[in-house]
């Protein structure tokens, strides 16, 4: 079939709107209608070409919601007319990684996802014949997409698709990493450095498990205001204090954090994540991702005197198991997602999304179909 | 009282056996005779000089066992005639950090055992009326010492002293960093780093827990069949393998070990640990003491995919509560520290057992009185 979408032809140029071949879904896919697409920062990174496993011609887009369309054969979880959201991190159920029940980074089919591919290790997009490569498993900068029938959380048929989309990545990613890797108990104080979306879901995720100092840490004072209706408590600007930012937050805190998240990807904020924690049980987690090579460091001091330095990918969430739990969460007004998507514009617009982020201008914008 | 202790007059120069001053215990202190004690690598890495920390003169020593023999003022907890075990890491059981049972760090006396006094900031001991600093809380090199109440464990009188000492620091800094701080389970796959006491102390526990592969790695080949009689199941000697350490364990073990143990204090062996780790679940361990001021490094990614990094103190035991129970495991013959304990002398002996230690010849010496 044909079907309309944002190509990456090569790094560091913008996105082409181009009319792609798109085939059937294989044993054990499915064929997604995209209704909506988050545009994120890990899109960005592998359009500049930084990413050292970028590959082009590829189509992009890993925070997508849509409906089914067609199911390949076996495909029992889903059938058409069902809304889902693609999975980057898929859930098989079968592996050794899904059955430890001690993490969510399913393997099952890691090796062809890396590979730009799908698990028979062909591509289903193409144009004037040549192949374009998948995206993170789930390419929804594209009117429709294939995906594992592993890789789709089925979810609401009420929930919108403009917004829940968000779910896809970042959403679940700030939530997930306060609830499923650090566990964050009522009363506990929280330090979140990096104000963008990450950030605010980590902050609204602390408020929503009933954390009591949730205090945000940026230089930009703009983040503020929202941050604060999220449920930031105490705000810091690393540039407006006298003292270095850790012990500053270990006065703050009154003997450190119980938990903080580096929502930013700088590793020298990951050092300050980890040592402004509480000496005997603080947790520190990172999120952001950092530039290929660079490195954390420490003293050891640090973790024999209790500390402990964690990190968290897609929020350490079961993406079919839990995905629907959040959008539920969001329909029923635990969280706030509207908030959050300050641009929305049709596909045709999306470099406009990607400008907007550059600029700082946006938290998140979405493109529809 | 006049007592017999070695005294460490100054960094670096050996012991000497001097008859010296003792108060008698205060409010809230015991008077201990100390029957045996242990000579650890810490008493060592004090007298050497490069503790930052380290005072003189001071009567070191914290691996001791004895018998109380007198109690001062609103002492409830232990009466003259209870068998103790000297306490570095005391339990009060009223402190935030006891409160939180979260970590065995207790504070309540943290500031004056740092400063080599007794909590109301005075020292019991003395040398022709100079004050001579006590060493963490416990200076166990003398036959007589004075302790606050809440830094001993009482013990059952049928433990030998001669063995049970070494419970104070070695055993249960081994123990418990794997059933505290990993709390490694059934089947789970194990390396330890540095085949010493520690290590040695972390092979028997994760056999008692159930370990299935329990790996051990030194470059000493000599270390292979006690450990083995502890549990290892596999040796690796770095220095005798073709690859890298870190993907022969990862092949070795299928995938990564499930939890990891550094016994040395190195940091680039801190890495290693770390990174030899299963993705998604792995967790490594530092209880080795690293020189100061070196720090470890690793890439962010290797957390970000679930590996998790952290430390133990003392085994992460709350001294009065666990330390009696491993007394009882060795008196039930779940753990053997008969066979870690390779020299025995009388104090006048002392500058041997450093002299052993040093030469790599020991693996435990204990002093007696």
């Amino acid at each position: 079939m044909k079907v309309k979408a944002a190509v990456a032809q090569e790094a560091g140029k913008a996105l082409i709107i181009e009319t792609v071949d798109l085939e059937g879904p294989h044993l054990g896919e499915v064929l997604v209608e995209i209704k909506a697409s988050g545009v994120c920062h890990t899109d960005a990174y592998t359009l500049s070409g930084k990413d050292p496993e970028g590959l082009f011609p590829a189509i992009l887009g890993h925070e997508g919601a849509g409906v089914v369309v067609e199911v390949g054969k076996d495909v029992k979880s889903v059938k058409p007319g069902d809304h889902v959201i693609p999975l980057y991190t898929p859930e098989c159920r079968q592996c050794e990684y899904c059955l430890s029940q001690k993490t969510n980074l399913c393997q099952a089919i890691r090796v062809t996802q890396g590979q730009g591919l799908m698990p028979d290790g062909t591509s289903r997009f193409s144009l004037d014949g040549k192949k374009i490569h998948h995206y993170m498993g789930t390419s929804t900068f594209s009117n429709y997409t294939v995906l594992p029938e592993i890789a789709v959380a089925k979810i609401r048929e009420d929930a919108p698709f403009d917004k829940v989309c968000y779910i896809g990545c970042g959403v679940t990613t700030g939530i997930g990493a306060v609830i499923n890797t650090a566990k964050v108990e009522p009363g506990a104080n929280v330090v979140v450095f990096g104000l963008g979306g990450i950030g605010l879901n980590v902050i609204q995720a602390a408020r929503m498990v009933g954390a009591n100092m949730i205090i945000g840490v940026d230089i930009n004072p703009s983040k503020k205001s929202l941050a604060e209706k999220f449920g930031m408590t105490h705000f810091v600007n690393p540039q407006e204090i006298d003292s270095d930012i850790v012990p500053y937050l270990v006065n703050l805190t009154k003997g450190g954090a119980d938990y903080t998240f580096e929502c930013i990807g700088n590793v020298n904020v990951m050092r300050q994540a980890l040592e402004c924690c509480h000496k005997g049980w603080g947790v520190s987690v990172i999120i952001g991702v950092a530039a290929a090579g660079q490195e954390i460091s420490t003293r050891p001091f640090q973790l024999v005197t209790g500390r402990v330095w964690k990190g968290s990918a897609f929020g350490g969430a079961r993406g079919r198991t839990d995905v629907p739990k959040i959008v539920d969460w969001y329909m029923d007004g635990k969280i706030n997602i509207d908030d959050l998507i300050t641009h929305v514009m049709p596909i045709e617009k999306i470099n406009d999304a990607f400008d907007l982020m550059h600029k700082g201008e946006s938290i998140r914008s979405v493109v529809t179909f």
